[in-house]
C-alpha cells in the first residue's frame, strides 16, 4: 500500500470510515511530508501542524461527519477560514482574520474534512507570484494562481486542495505540476467568502491526484452524486481541438496532444478533429477585456485605497479595466454568450473535447507564472475542464492535456476523463 | 426650492458642483430630518451624524472627486463598509467590522459620495424583519429586505440608498414605501463585499426618488452613460403583463395597473396586453427552489455553526435548500434559461413591460415583510426593473407599478420609465 500521504481523498475517507487508518495517522503522514519538503516547495501560506492534528483527533473521537471524514484539505489563500488568516495573496492583507468560513470551507468541514492549511496564491489570484516552487524542479514556476494547492497535491503533501480559476488558475498549475486540475462549470459552486477577481469568470475547482476525488467534493458541496461509467465502460466520443493558438504551443505539447488523440483512438474512442468556427479566435482578447473590466470593479477598494501595496501587474490590470467602456464590455459579453451557444451546438456531436492545457512545460524562474493562453477561452465558455498529466517535455517537466466537458455535464466529464486517464497515464 | 434633504442625488451633485450648496449643508439637512424621524421610522442600523458631517466637510475642502461629490448615500447593512459595522441583519454578527469596503461602496466613495450610514436589512436579506417602520403609517411594514433604504428615501432622510434583490427586496419595499426602486440587470454590478443570499439571483439596486439618480449611480459604478430620451420624446411600446398571479393582487392594485395602462395609452403609448406563454406560471416555484438551494450553500457557515442565532424563517429556508437535489436544481436552472430566452423573444415587440410590484399596499404589523410574489419571476428572468409610485390603496398607503426592461437594456429602461413616470405621477 502507498504511504497515507500518497492516497487520494476518497481512499483516505474509505480507510478512515473502515477504521483501517485514523484521521490522525493520515494527517501525521501529510505533516511528515510537509516537514520534509515545505522549505523547498513552499506550498503553504499558513500551516500549523498541531492544529491540523487536533482537528484530526477531534474527528477520530467523534461520529462520522460525512463523506470527507478525515480527509486533509488544502485551502487556497483567497478562501476565508475562520480559524486561519486569509491574505488573498496581497500586501494589503498581511494580517486578515475572517470571522467566518467561506461557504465551501464550512461545507467541507461539516462533511468531515481537516482544514490542513492555507495554500499559496498569486496576488488576488492574478499574475504576481507567491513563493511556491515547482516540486519537479525547484527552479521552475508552478504556474498560477492556485500554486500552493497544485504543488502540495503534486508533492503528496495532501490529497486535494481548493483552487479557483478566472483565466487559467487551475488548469495551468495542474499541467505544470503534473497533477489533476478540475475547473467546474461556472456557477456550480458558491463563492461566498472567496476573494473575487472577475465575477463573470471566477470559478472554484480542485487540484488532486485521483479523479474520483472531484466527485467526492461535488457530493460534499452540492450533493451531486458521482456518475457511473458508460455501460460496458464504452469509450467517449472525443473532439480533438487544437485551438486557434496551436502554433503557440511547443513541439512537446503538440506531440503530447497528438499521441493522446492517437492512443485514445487506438483504444476504441471515436476521435475526430474539431475546428472551432470563426469568432472563437477572438475569445482570448474578449476574455481579457471582460476580466479587466470586472476586476476594476471587484478590487476597487484595494486599487483606490491601497495602490502602493499592489504589484505592477495588478495595477496594470486595474488600469486596463478602467479603460474599458461599458459599451465595449457589453459587446464582449454578448459575443461570449453567442459563442457559448455555438459550443453547446458543436458539442452535441461529442462527449468531451481534448485540448492543450498550456503552451509547454513550466517555464524556468519565479518572477512569472506562465501563459494562461490555452485556458482563457474555455473559462469564458463556462464549460468544465479536467487537466490530466500525460507526458513530460524536453526538460523533464510534466505536460498535461485538457479534457473539456459540456456545461453542467461535470459528472459525465469526470467519468469520461477517468476512461481517458486510465488509458493515457 | 425644496429643502436640501428633499432633493435627488443628481440635484445635490449639481448644487455642490456649482457651489450653490456645500456637501455639509446637504448632509446637515439630512441629519436634521433623520433626527426628527429616526426614532419613529428606524431606517438606520448604524448612524453617526458627526462622522457624516466630517466626510462632507472633507469633500467640501477638496477638489471634486467625481459624479457623486457631496451626495449622501444610504448603504444597506449587508454591504461591507470599512468604517462602519456591517451586521448583515443577523444575530450571528452583532459586532462585525469589515476591514475593507464592498466594491460598490469603494467606487461610490471614490466618486465623492458621503456614506451617510448603514440602513436596516432583514436577516441576510431574507424574510426576518428589521426594526424599520413604514413612514406613511408606522403601524405597517416597509416590506423587505431593503427596508431601511426604502423608508429612508421615502422619508427624505437621504436621496438614494443601496438595496439588493434576490426575490423582491427592492421592488416590494419601494412599492410599499412609495418611492422608486431599481433592480439592475443581474450581473451588471459587482457584489464583492455584499453578503450573498442566492448567487443565481443576488442583484444590487437602488431606492431613490428621482429616476436620473439611477443613471448617476450606473455612471459611478460601471461607467454607463445616461441614455437620452427617444427622439421627440416619443412614447415607448408598453406590454401590460397581468402575470399568472393577477388574482392574488387586490382590487386597488388592479385599478392602479389598469388605469396606468389606460393613461399611458391616452398619452400616446402603444399599450397592449401580453399574456406570458405556458411555463412562466411555474417560475415562482422555480425561483423558490433555486433560491433555497443556493442559500443553503451561501450561508452554510451560519447554518452549521450558529443555528441558534438564526430565525425560524431562515432556518426553514436552509432546510428547504438542503432538501433540494442537485438534479432538481439543475432542471430548475435549465427551465429558467429557457424562459429567459422566451422573454427576450417576446420583448422584441415591446420597449418595456408594465406589471404589478406587489399584491397590494403594505400589510399592517412588523412581524413579516409582505409577499414577494410579484417579483420572483422577474428576478429569475434577470431583467431590470423600476418600480414607480403611482397610486394609493384603500388605507391610503402607496401602490407601485413595475416597469420591466430588456436584459442589459437598463439605460433604455430608465429613459422609458422617466417617460412613464412623467405621465403617471
Amino acid at each position: 500500500m502507498s504511504e497515507l500521504n500518497e492516497l487520494g481523498a476518497k481512499q483516505v475517507a474509505n480507510l478512515v470510515a473502515t477504521k483501517k487508518a485514523s484521521a490522525e495517522e493520515v494527517v501525521a503522514a501529510c505533516i511528515a511530508r510537509i516537514e520534509a519538503r515545505e522549505a523547498d516547495v513552499g506550498a503553504f501560506q499558513y500551516f500549523d501542524a498541531d492544529y491540523a492534528l487536533k482537528q484530526a483527533r477531534d474527528l477520530d473521537n467523534g461520529p462520522s461527519k460525512g463523506v470527507l471524514h478525515g480527509v486533509p484539505l488544502g485551502v487556497k489563500d483567497i478562501i476565508d477560514t475562520r480559524d486561519m488568516p486569509t491574505g488573498n495573496g496581497s500586501r494589503v492583507y498581511p494580517d486578515r482574520h475572517p470571522i467566518s468560513d467561506a461557504s465551501c470551507v464550512a461545507l467541507s468541514r461539516a462533511a468531515g474534512a481537516v482544514i490542513l492549511g492555507k495554500t499559496v496564491t498569486t496576488e488576488f489570484a492574478y499574475f504576481f507570484p507567491g513563493k511556491t516552487k515547482n516540486p519537479h524542479n525547484l527552479g521552475h514556476t508552478t504556474g498560477g494562481s492556485s500554486m500552493g494547492s497544485a504543488a502540495g497535491t503534486a508533492d503528496h503533501m495532501f490529497p486535494i486542495g481548493f483552487g479557483s480559476q478566472t483565466a487559467a488558475s487551475v488548469t495551468r498549475p495542474a499541467a505544470y505540476c503534473g497533477t489533476i486540475g478540475y475547473k467546474a462549470t461556472t456557477g456550480d459552486f458558491d463563492l461566498q467568502g472567496v476573494c473575487g477577481l472577475a465575477a463573470s469568470f471566477d470559478t472554484l475547482g480542485f487540484l488532486c491526484r485521483e479523479l474520483e476525488d472531484i466527485s467526492l467534493m461535488r457530493e460534499a458541496l452540492i450533493g451531486d452524486a458521482p456518475k457511473a461509467p458508460r455501460a460496458d465502460n464504452a469509450a467517449p466520443k472525443v473532439g480533438f481541438v487544437r485551438t486557434p493558438w496551436w502554433d503557440q504551443a511547443d513541439a512537446a505539447t503538440h506531440r503530447a496532444l497528438e499521441s493522446a488523440a492517437e492512443k485514445l483512438a487506438a483504444e476504441g474512442a471515436e476521435v475526430s478533429e474539431l475546428e472551432l468556427p470563426s469568432g472563437f479566435e477572438d475569445l482570448v482578447e474578449t476574455h481579457k477585456l471582460v476580466m479587466a473590466f470586472d476586476a476594476a470593479r471587484a478590487r476597487a477598494y484595494e486599487y483606490i485605497y491601497h495602490p502602493d501595496k499592489l504589484s505592477p501587474q495588478f495595477t496594470a490590470l486595474m488600469e486596463d479595466g478602467n479603460g474599458v467602456s461599458y459599451a465595449d464590455y457589453r459587446e464582449a459579453q454578448a459575443r461570449s454568450v453567442g459563442c457559448r451557444q455555438k459550443l453547446a451546438d458543436l458539442m452535441a456531436s461529442y462527449d468531451v473535447l481534448l485540448a492543450p492545457s498550456a503552451p509547454g512545460e513550466a517555464p524556468p524562474g519565479h518572477d512569472a507564472t506562465g501563459d494562461p493562453l490555452f485556458s482563457r477561452m474555455w473559462t469564458l465558455l463556462y464549460v468544465p475542464s479536467v487537466t490530466l498529466p500525460v507526458a513530460t517535455g524536453d526538460t523533464g517537466l510534466p505536460i498535461g492535456v485538457q479534457v473539456v466537458g459540456k456545461a453542467h455535464g461535470d459528472g459525465a466529464l469526470i467519468s469520461d476523463a477517468q476512461w481517458i486517464h486510465d488509458r493515457l497515464k
